[in-house]
């Protein structure tokens, strides 16, 4: 850590953040500039030595070398991390993938058509929601355990590895028994509690930014889940809060671009949560690849519109098969091809 | 809700818009104005209505009209909620509180020295950190169990209530056995589930506002927990995250002036991780009070600076005495004089 | 527009809202909902009008619903806007143009050799920077009418358009005479009588999005220039101020999807301002393309590590040379392919 | 500054280094740490320097460590500035003064009435606009130079000092001979060849801050105008912009407290602008003193509703004086008593 002295600083001063740097079995060594002295502090930083220092006499700020996240880091770990699923599905190491599927699972029928959809247009994974976090307690909050049942039958009977995602501690168990992997939302990034026990499951984890997270806070987060030795995380972007308001959330395509240098973990986004309009959603998915993105999480509707009158506004499975279509074409000249899908199953699908 | 129509719209696509209204329950009333025709969809309208009406053919936006909080709300509870806490404390009401003590509860003679610090300075609430919410999982978390028994100790000895932060689903109920006030953090704003659990104890909790979210948002959150008829709830205005890194985080003391007249739930505001600078604590501390602040959350250090040479430079028993008085001597010229603080236990303190 | 009253409104405010409508030409319809009465205000509203609605007594708040800008809308010209450049340069039209060159012109040789450089690898419009906007006084503020001197014959000598930041009305008339687009910056984004003087010029006018502005009030600033008859106007997305410091600003190409739908105008994209990073450059300028970008300002130093020792981390004529490369793949496969660059100048490059 | 390498640097990297620095002529301290090597760069660091080295082979980042803002700076001036105005009103130095008036000045009646109110409810300044700056080009744009006779001559009629905004570098002569202050809109704060206009005039300058301006970059601003040898700046926080949509904008009370610190200026708030909101400027007014502002700069309307049935929900001159009396009795209790105001003139008010 650099610490700055405020211009009106004394020599005992100087002398008392020394002092305490020894005690923390820092080595510190003052430098002094032209218009300000400061004092490099050498060793194993933590944040407490930060904050203590900061409250010093004479100090004016402390500023942090190090980065704070290791198990994440592409500097201890320069190879791509692959998180291996179910059918033969690879995540990361340059070949992108498509999870997609309804935002909440309603029912069999709607759950086994998004199913059948999003296989045939070429998904490596189906996602479904079965407990929904909503911002209102008098909204739906999603199907629960029946929910996971469906999912996992509908995976099942595709032939693909499926994800949901885990909201609670309590709920983590029965998570992990039916969904091949367990995400955790936005709103969860920072449950920490969650997060180690997410971790502690072995499964193959898949944690949202949450939507005012820095970067380096992303990181941090995943470090909870990898502590647990569990390697097999998966990062994803889906938007963050700013001021703008003409779009749900601002999906942050310079994280993922930043990420995967500062990173070895595979990173995929969400342009439907990203943006929260459908017409978005094809334009981001194309730039989300294009900015390195290993892969793209899309909600699909077998039936968006229950008029059946259009459903053209929505995503359906056949305008998701166009998007997949496109998305394989930029892959190409990108020279990050697509992974091959898992084969259908003989007798399902 | 107002459904607005592009304008390229057809005659059909109102009509299926109507039609679908009427399947929710609703009314519809189309209204054409120069530039743009638009629906107002009249009957308890749900965010899933609304979700489902923007994704139609021919539809532009949705707005929505009622305020979706409740139970927060002085329309429907015009007069001022009046939490009660043991010690005869009573949160609310146009009497401020203050509610003091450490960050995180180190050991016995800490916490003990801090409970008579600031009993001594006219707190009403002992504050004490014994589960910590860390970014990064490297950091110090908290002494757990055995620092909720010290801090119910001390505040037994010096007779005062005690508030400390749950964390985890897991933790709710010895929380609610140790202390008299569950504190839900900003990290957990949005969980749910723990908001859920918090409230069925019946105890009172303070609930911090997330450091993105809307006032909007935080006003649901707090549902979460009146919906378990639990009514005791307190909240706490601790900072936004904005563009500015000055300062850790933006104390937002608009959200308090508008919350006092959006809701009949009290609200108090903590400085000291709403700023991050001890500097800015006392100016900070007394403009919450003047927008209208029930009460402030101090931290308060027995001893700051380890090295006894200084500690000038952050909040101290003495330094907290200085700003409780400055406060007081405020609220007297703002016509809302503080609570008396409970008297003395007479062996104890 | 929508006027929300107050649950506790009486019939005399309703009243009084419907008369000053009359008062503004405006017709007044109220609508009874469950737990509100609306009134809708239809025919040309304006700002002011909304501004005293929404101070009246009993009035909670007023909801805009047409949209506020006209001469940059789809909805009144569906087709794309092209703008034409000297030279046979065409911006907009969906086919994609580099404008590359430095940030600053520094000298003769400096901006000969960028021109030369970017000329080669297949840029259309040659930048560089005379007048510059430093954040502090201190700072070098370029080399002024010297600089927009060398910049001309530098774009003559290859044959290239040129455009350049135009910082105040005094310089319009110089910037016009010397400069084929004038570009207004991020941070003169609401200089409204800068805009209607750069306007007035009949110029092509490229306006960068102030770091937090909105689309909407980005359009609504392009309406200040074609109000004077001018409708050669480029957008430029060049990154927004969000929480995240990892990054100097967050280039936000959803702004680049949606106002290809709400707008007609052509919109490029900054990545060298909006990350702040060299080594964001590529994968955000691929990411931009694929989100509908009309084409890429990019800054090309032809020395940028003066050591000439390695020279690797910045962006050399050479190495925009395999950006241009890899840019153009994406266009065919996005069935965007770039416009042809201007052709060489015989005797001169 | 501080250059930290890259965890992969080469001793060469660190040489070249050093020989640029040296080149700089500043001077090189390398400093090896238990992760990463940094080297302090010691001397007369600028910008452009800083920008440079980041861009260097083996560098991860730059650190600044000294303040870029001189002139601004309490470290450098550490006694409070004071700003004397006609009428022997003095703005800074521990005596909050009130600037109230109209938005915008519409017509003769209106401003004298204005004028009248605010001098008898104890203001200091009279405000009204003469030119406004507008998002839309469609909406009023203020009266010009009309409007300045009639600010003008109602200050005179009372007997009190004025401000305005100043727009345009064009309008910088007009203003300066009409209005005592040249006030500085937030969309202009970084226009700044508008600032050293302003401050050449050598009349006191109000500098609002940016929607998005962060508190060095506001200082840095002022350091434009008082460059031109004029200190008399007044610097006005008017509400930020962050995701928040309850309120227009985010009065952020911190930036008042720190900038308090940081510099000498005296420092007024907006809460009028910096809420949007007429029934959070009466608390907001209360919390901006107590943070430490050094004024109040309020919109106050003679007439703001026609009907003149109600008006009760807009600042008239009576409300104004209550929220004066307040304030007054604020002032008191944080032993920062309001400053005198002129006495009236004999034969005008």
């Amino acid at each position: 850590m650099i610490v700055v002295m405020r211009p009106d600083h004394t020599p005992e001063q100087v002398q008392a953040v020394m002092d305490r740097l020894v005690m923390f079995g820092l080595q510190g060594q003052p430098i002094r500039g032209v218009e300000r002295e400061v004092i490099a502090g050498l060793g194993q930083v933590m944040q407490e030595h930060r904050d203590e220092i900061s409250m010093m006499a004479g100090v004016d700020e402390v500023i942090r070398v190090s980065k704070p996240y290791k198990l994440s880091s592409r500097e201890t770990h320069p190879k791509d991390t692959i998180v291996e699923l179910p059918h033969g599905v690879k995540v990361g190491g340059g070949h992108p993938v498509f999870m997609a599927g309804p935002c909440a699972i309603e029912g069999e029928d709607q759950i086994l058509a998004a199913a059948r959809g999003v296989k045939k247009a070429g998904a490596h994974v189906l996602r479904g929601g079965a407990f929904k976090p909503r911002t209102s307690p008098y909204s739906f909050q999603g199907l629960g355990l029946d929910a996971l049942k469906l999912l996992r039958q509908a995976g099942d009977e595709v032939g693909l590895p499926v994800i949901t995602e885990c909201l609670s501690v309590r709920d983590v168990d029965v998570c992990a028994e039916y969904s091949d992997v367990l995400q955790i939302g936005a709103r969860n990034m920072q449950n920490f509690v969650l997060l180690q026990e997410a971790g502690k499951t072995g499964k193959p984890v898949l944690l949202k930014r949450g939507m005012s997270a820095t970067i380096e806070e992303w990181l941090l987060a995943s470090e909870y889940v990898m502590s647990q030795n569990n390697p097999n995380l998966i990062l994803c972007e889906r938007g963050i809060r700013t001021f703008e308001t003409a779009i749900r959330n601002t999906l942050d395509l310079n994280a993922v671009a930043l990420v995967k240098r500062l990173s070895h973990l595979p990173v995929i986004a969400d342009p439907s949560h990203g943006t929260g309009k459908w017409y978005l959603v094809r334009p981001m998915s194309m730039a989300a690849l294009a900015a390195g993105a290993d892969g793209l999480m899309i909600e699909v509707h077998p039936n968006p519109d229950h008029a059946l009158s259009d459903g053209a506004q929505s995503l359906t499975p056949n305008n998701f098969g166009d998007l997949a279509n496109e998305a394989r074409r930029l892959g190409e000249a990108l020279s990050r091809p697509f992974a091959e899908p898992p084969a259908s199953v003989a007798s399902g699908a």
